[in-house]
């Protein structure tokens, strides 16, 4: 199974990207694992909002096939711990999910449309973190979970 | 008020310190804040979880003068919202808090000495992280929470 990370925005400062080269690497063994940052041509860059979410839900749509199952990051979305985490991915396998797209949205979150395509809304918790540290956080948080899955000691409760 | 984030364990990876160093920078403006690594000595190390608990145990109670203020990082407490954060800083100052220690427990949390002294208890998340993760995280609510009170464009929930 694939495992994408989506995010809307800048690129990473250099310690964001060392950290997710970090996770990726040790993920690798056992399961493929990217990060995709998708960005608003800069020309088209506007304050108002509601047309920044809708660029975005065109850079989102347009890449989004039928098949992948999306999962979206969101302040509102339930709460799991890590080993719910290991268990959402391993039953996403067993229901032959090739790519699962673990998304982040823009400043301002997702348009309506893309949250509809969601098939689950997970939120990592009550505080608001910027959208690098959350790359960083989604990465660590896979390559724990796929360390629970595979009984590896790195996770201990 | 001086704040200093108080963590059990072996030093940072490097991205880990270039990410605190950059959050840190930010937040001088602000209020100074400070990373302290305290290690147990290698020489004494131990499988024996009691007896690493009672190691770290001394570490903490020998550096922490009664007139600290002790908040807990653990699983167990309060999960409170970045707002929250920023509210509780202002209380502590109102209060003339010198100093605050924002106290990460080690692999096994900490002794019921070390929970006894703590004034609050602040969980960050379900999801289980790894304590340098856990130390970037703080430095970044850290700075979050003076951009709150500072008004500063930062934070935007």
């Amino acid at each position: 199974m694939n495992i994408e990370i989506w995010s809307i925005g800048k690129e990473n400062e250099s310690f964001i990207d060392e950290g997710i080269a970090h996770y990726f690497k040790k993920t690798k063994p056992y399961n493929p694992v990217e990060l995709v940052i998708l960005q608003t041509p800069k020309k088209s860059a506007t304050t108002d909002i509601e047309k920044t979410k809708q660029q975005e839900e065109e850079l989102i749509l347009k890449r989004l096939e039928p098949q992948y199952y999306l999962v979206l990051l969101d302040e509102r979305g339930k709460m799991l711990s890590s080993p719910q985490w290991a268990q959402q991915f391993q039953q996403m396998m067993n229901q032959g999910v090739k790519t699962v797209v673990l998304l982040i949205g823009g400043a301002y979150g997702v348009s309506d449309k893309v949250r509809a395509e969601a098939k689950q809304v997970w939120s990592l918790s009550n505080l608001v973190f910027p959208h690098q540290l959350v790359r960083l956080i989604l990465a660590e948080q896979v390559y724990r979970a796929f360390s629970i899955l595979n009984n590896s000691p790195y996770h201990h409760s």
